[in-house]
């Protein structure tokens, strides 16, 4: 049941392409002819997938480069070194290079596509749940000491192959991870979404609804990057469950809890807050049961408020030093909320209070 | 005599304003609201100019940092701590960077800002006349051990405000330097302007002519661009002499010869091509003769042969092996034309013979 997606950018259109085994077919999906090939991915996936992939491709110029999986890897000495095979292998600007792996694989790779002879063509291979949400968006980068994805650009690929036969390898964090973000996009805009992913139990998930859910997450997110493909309005939307997740991921240090799980609990404040606000209902009970069934954290780690209001304010969208928050009006309708540094603390304490049942 | 030339890109339109002093009416020509600035600029500037921008700009949170003077400064070491006096100095999504500097400056401050939260705004303010090439076509990078301007991407400034007075300290090579660019782009462009530039004498250049020159320099590279932003085609005209440029100043080290010195023989290297090839006078001995008029370096330094090819097949025109040579069929009427190794290094043998008269 192959299902195919067409992303408009404002440089070029691609097509995300989602079916099982389709990693074995990846050379039907590359639009043009390449000299090289240069495949970047980590030493999780090399060992399940790279041969696949490489048999499939049987390019005469063909290269690979594993590093170490994790978000540490995302990182300006790993960008470097990669520019460095890429020079080594001799890559021109008519090459190709072919992210195989999960969000950091697909963020550096990007990345490095994006600036390696000021850009050359990439595609991306997600082998996460989690990076349905990085398929969309051209958003590549890496981070600095100082803050996640504080370097990078936006650079769309020129196809993504998406194999969802690779997802049953996935640890259960990892699939949690991706179905949160699958919630926030339901949370954000799709009301009949969200009803139908709290009804899934992320310990046996089939083909079909895995492939369709994928599907309604990249479509929603599709339509969002579309209409403004700049991040300065409605983009915003998508980072509901973000600030503080960001916060809470920044300050455990990256890799010590998924971005999912973060953006999980991330969730539970912005509803929490919105529905203080707007005295409107937005199952925050229903969500906050889903979590536990599922194996979600649900507690804020023991991290000081005003540390982690400092970090809330690093984050790439604050401006002229307040912290911009996605609430939502009602499901489906969400809107962004300056909110002072003294005002999201009170909510902190409060949510802690009343919800930090664990 | 103020001269404005409006640029378009793919993204956005930009205007470059050519005039004297203007860097002391540098907040007239921004166009938008900042939240803070961020002067990027080298130690030979700074002294020179850094402190009348800074007094014009009279903005509450305005920043800067100097880097050292020269191609060396280009560099991944310098690019990423860039980026931590950004982070370190608040710069948010609505900041401004000011290139305030010559090519070095220009490439580097304007991919710190291509790539710092995924691009924000910045302006050149340039003060070489070789920066006149660079402040049109959006190329931005900075330089890898393996190659010159290796890591970048394209990334147009907001605005360019071209301040000539500044132009009148500038030491004589980088004089030649860049009028190396505007010969480069009238023989590729525009008969008439060669001849007015043929008449020229470097050592005493007035500020009427020297406005008029940049204008018509940048005129021509701004048409060519607009016509190909992406330098898939005849963006590649302006790469006219550059190839053996590049591999002169690979081979010497950069910065042991000024970029438009190396153009000069590379040209020189072409104009000797093509007459060869298609049999038509390009006035190779009126532009030799208008160089050691004008204290060029008009002999190839002592490199081998292979070394060259070797060099030239590194730059990243080259697609498939081949070296792709920027020729003229007659002035005005510039063609690529692919050759082959053996083909390149016959030409230099002779061309070292002919025209290796010092």
């Amino acid at each position: 049941m192959m299902k195919e997606l067409h992303v408009q950018t404002s440089t070029h259109p691609y097509t995300i392409h989602i079916d099982e085994k389709i990693r074995f077919r990846l050379k039907d999906y590359l639009v043009e002819t390449y000299s090289s090939i240069f495949i970047i991915t980590d030493d999780t996936i090399a060992p399940l997938y790279l041969q696949g992939v490489m048999d499939n491709l049987q390019h005469e110029s063909i290269h690979y480069d594993i590093i170490p999986s994790g978000e540490a890897s995302k990182n300006i000495e790993t960008y470097y070194r990669l520019q460095t095979k890429l020079m080594e292998a001799q890559l021109d600007r008519k090459s190709l290079i072919i992210a195989l792996g999960g969000g950091v694989i697909g963020d550096i790779a990007g990345f490095v596509a994006a600036t390696f002879m000021r850009g050359i063509d990439y595609v991306q291979v997600p082998t996460t749940i989690l990076s349905h949400d990085s398929s969309v968006g051209g958003k590549v980068a890496i981070n600095h000491e100082l803050g996640k994805n504080m370097i990078g650009c936006f650079y769309p690929p020129k196809a993504v192959i998406y194999d969802i036969t690779t997802l049953h390898t996935l640890p259960a964090h990892e699939v949690r991870s991706g179905y949160a973000e699958l919630i926030k996009e339901a949370y954000i805009y799709d009301e009949a979404f969200l009803q139908e992913l709290f009804t899934c139990n992320l310990q046996n998930i089939n083909n079909l609804p895995l492939i369709d859910h994928l599907y309604q997450g990249i479509a929603i997110k599709a339509n969002i990057v579309e209409q403004d493909e700049k991040e300065s309005n409605i983009r915003m939307f998508l980072n509901f469950g973000h600030t503080l997740a960001h916060a809470i991921e920044a300050s455990l240090g990256y890799g010590k809890i998924t971005h999912g799980e973060a953006v999980a609990i991330g969730m539970l404040f912005a509803l929490y807050i919105s529905e203080k606000k707007y005295q409107t209902p937005l199952q925050l009970q229903t969500y906050y049961d889903w979590l536990k069934r599922n194996g979600y954290q649900t507690t804020l780690p023991a991290i000081p408020i005003d540390q982690i209001i400092q970090l809330m304010k690093l984050d790439k969208k604050a401006q002229f030093g307040t912290i911009q928050m996605v609430l939502l009006e009602k499901i489906g309708k969400p809107l962004i909320v300056p909110m002072t540094e003294n005002e999201i603390a009170d909510y902190l304490r409060s949510f802690k209070e009343e919800w930090n049942i664990s």
